[in-house]
């Protein structure tokens, strides 16, 4: 007879791109963010959890990353019974869906509105090593102020907020920028063909113009490249800003087409930071006024001056909260990718070495970045709100949290009551009942439970701290036997036969003690 | 000149049946859910949060309710670089994936494994009032033990959750039955035809095979009409069960088709619970003792028996537990809707009395059910694992918890420092980092200071407790204005005029006192 033909299996596997996240890790996160939801309601930050999926509409189609319009969401058209449809799609960020949530709901906000948000964001972007298409962001925005005291709050926040996850002081630093300063040093440096052809009055204009085709210089080229100045140094910003460069694989990366002076004053400007941030914005206000275009590039002029200005008032209002160059310093070699930033722009580096997967010591680098961007409601409703924010990479600061050993690593498993008898069951559950009452994490062994050596196999993948006995002869008695599995494993790896004989690592008690014991040795095993 | 022609403006509003959640209301659910998994993990049950999205084929296409296959789930066809695509979707339940976690997962996870996960899931549903697309499940399973110690544990944890989030006892009941006897009860039920054709050997057989074209009554369509036993009583079962009964509105229901004896059959199984348990179990042993078709349906019978060993089972380790029946019930006459069932299910039910929204008094009902379902696994792996848990309606607790008061319902807004001169912002953020380094919630005002009326409307909008207030003349005196803005505003209700020119409600300090001051202020307004 012909065997019927099966349904073939589906495969058990997540999504390429996607993982889960087991036990410790879950708690982890779960605990920091917690952690950083304090310090960002101690603020005066309110929780907003907006749905995870929005119109492609609301979400104005795209990332960020102004190349790549129409890319990187999972989107999907929805029928309904009508027949007619909307695309659907995932958010990509927290931000996209805050200036909707903004412009929705502004009558019954408080203005400012000060928010902070949590939880994971998707991107249909190629995956690849520890690149995932799901991970989380955790968000602080004041939406609907221009103050920049808004800004500094935000700096001042989230120092506060590593001190209060783990990283001690000396092991961070955020470092604060304007890109006022930095479009009023690129506003003068145009190719030769656009000195000719295209009146731009600012470099954010050109930005939004989208105008490499004007001969103008393609502006998030530059500030893409100058982003990579921690890794090719001042050299190599140079090669790149004007005719390319060889990396170390000796492939060449073609150069953005600067002149060799505008990349030098570019660089200049990069490095332009002091021994303390009055030294800083005062070579930077040199800097303004060493430019030879001034009479042709007053806008520029006078919108780099801004941006001094506005990092004075920054440094000064910090000064004022006690937050000094130890935590928070004015760099203006902070640039921030992103095309739609208007103003002060910041991130948070974590100082301390590390070793990488190439085995090579450096810094672990940027855990959190921001900045001010007043044009992301306007989509929407047509009038400018003026907003500030940061965004916290939860997998870089948890990653930099195991580091420093600032995580408990492993979770203590749960203690353990073993089953010898199958029909004494309520007896175990009775015992692993006092236990919880007790607030101690226990469980009974729910497995087959005829080879006991089993159950202490479970009990060590468990992490279990301590296992309980009780079989027929303890029962009689009215006692258990309470074996310590960590002692007990380090005698196992240390112990002469002698000691080993002895079993210090496992004590016979009263069945009324059992509880108290137990906690005994948990208290021994954590002290 | 003919004005350029304008992108229309997005429309600010989330898709249809999605909403946004605010402060207090995100507040809660992560406190409510943090003392859930506290509860869970004292158990031993471990994290999980597997990805929110899956493929179409680890999902299974469908939602457990069997009617509907290929619907309900928000998917997309995904396109990569070779022109290959799978199918994605959003998990619309936490089971489903907990399937493919553990075949995906096998060798790495303990041996009974128990896990936890609390997260948002999306239907593809019609939304309605209080129905949305998007909303959270807190689950909790125990994978690959058939052991009914494990349904009683979840049963007891699930008492110990209600009592952990702020349900006294009292006011929920644990409500426990099992499958089996139902199938012992429904098994014997067959409309003539069926008994001539159709030789079928278990209710989960026919189940399985969806076979009401078999001349056998649709076993889904008998679940689901009992399983409104409490909305329309015995009498209403049985029209529903047979010929059919007309509804308040006075539309007609269509009834199943079982005789009226097998109706009446049904519902006396369904109200057989007795004084407590023991008796419970008694009456259900006697009506299988009754049934009168026993030598054509021993599987049944047999069946049914085998469901009342493992409720008296689960009884006594509920009562060896502590348990009684304060907390959890043996209660014929808990249906739970979903087929997949093969063992125990329970429901957790709330008993105190609401008012409706259509002002009747009525019990506020379930708010978390589970059972054992062995099957779940075996579309991955050809391997049957026993499996049980339970699942908790987040939004249903929660808004219990509300009708109980047991939430602090609207949260304490931050303490405002209102910005009296502009020039002088560092004056006011150095105090109000004062207030946060002792712990205060506080923040300064960052809108446009001009209208001190503005500053004080958005303090009350903010819910503040405290505004702080220092002007030029304070300033040089070196004090501050303190405003106790919740007996302030209960002054305002009540006072006489001679009472509020007294303006009890603000006092002034010395800046060096502002932090002592406050705290007193916000001891006095919460104590």
């Amino acid at each position: 007879m012909a065997k019927p033909k099966k349904t073939p299996r589906p495969k058990a596997e997540t999504p390429k791109g996607f993982r889960d996240y087991f036990g410790t890790d879950v708690a982890e996160r779960s605990a920091m963010l917690q952690t950083i939801a304090g310090v960002y309601h101690r603020y005066g930050f309110d929780a907003l959890e907006s749905s995870a999926v929005e119109t492609v509409e609301a979400l104005g189609k795209f990332l960020p990353d102004v190349d790549r319009p129409n890319e990187g969401v999972f989107a999907w058209q929805e029928g309904d019974e009508d027949g007619k449809s909307d695309w659907l799609a995932l958010r990509y960020d927290l931000t996209a869906p805050l200036a909707r949530v903004y412009a929705q709901h502004q009558n019954d906000l408080p203005k400012p509105y000060r928010r902070y948000a949590m939880g994971p964001v998707w991107r249909n972007e190629k995956p690849g090593p520890g690149r995932f298409r799901q991970f989380y962001q955790c968000d602080a925005d004041t939406v609907g102020t221009a103050s920049h005291a808004a800004d500094a709050e935000i700096c001042a926040m989230l120092a506060d907020t590593l001190e209060a996850v783990g990283i001690p002081r000396g092991d961070y630093v955020v470092r604060v920028n304007s890109r006022k300063v930095l479009n009023g040093i690129l506003g003068g440096i145009r190719s030769d063909a656009a000195r000719k052809n295209a009146p731009i009055s600012s470099f954010n204009d050109a930005l939004e113009m989208g105008v490499s085709d004007l001969g103008f210089v393609s502006p998030d080229a530059i500030l893409r490249t100058i982003d990579k100045f921690d890794k090719v140094g001042a050299d190599g910003i140079i090669e790149l800003l004007t005719s390319g460069r060889k990396d170390q694989s000796g492939a060449f990366i073609e150069g953005v087409g600067l002149s060799v002076s505008d990349a030098e004053r570019v660089v200049k400007f990069m490095m332009s930071r002091g021994e303390n941030n009055q030294a800083t914005l005062d070579s930077l206000r040199e800097l303004f006024e060493l430019l030879d275009n001034v009479p042709d590039d007053v806008h520029q002029y006078s919108e780099g001056l801004e941006g001094v200005s506005e990092l004075a008032e920054i440094s000064k209002l910090l000064e004022a909260q006690g937050y000094g160059p130890d935590r928070i310093i004015i760099d203006p070699s902070v640039v921030r990718g992103l095309g739609y930033y208007t103003g002060p722009v910041f991130e948070a580096e974590l100082t301390f070495d590390i070793i990488d997967e190439k085995g090579r010591k450096r810094q672990f680098g940027s855990v959190a970045g921001g900045g001010r961007y007043d044009d992301l409601v306007k989509r929407f409703t047509g009038q400018s709100v003026p907003a500030t924010g940061v965004s916290i990479g939860v997998d870089r600061l948890l990653a930099a949290l195991r580091e420093k050993g600032r995580t408990k690593g492993k979770a203590q498993g749960p203690v353990v009551v073993t089953v010898m008898d199958r029909d004494r069951m309520a007896d175990y559950q009775s015992m692993v009942a006092d236990l919880r009452n007790a607030g101690i994490r226990a469980e009974v062994y729910l497995g087959n439970p005829k080879n006991f050596g089993n159950q202490l196999k479970y009990a060590d993948k468990r992490g279990s701290p301590v296992a309980i006995i009780q079989g027929g002869d303890e029962k009689d008695r009215e006692v258990v036997q309470i074996k310590d599995l960590i002692l007990g494993a380090q005698i196992a790896e240390n112990a002469t036969l002698e000691e080993w004989k002895e079993r210090p690592s496992q004590y016979e008690v009263p069945l009324s003690d059992m509880v108290a014991k137990v906690q005994a040795i948990l208290d021994s095993q954590s002290g």
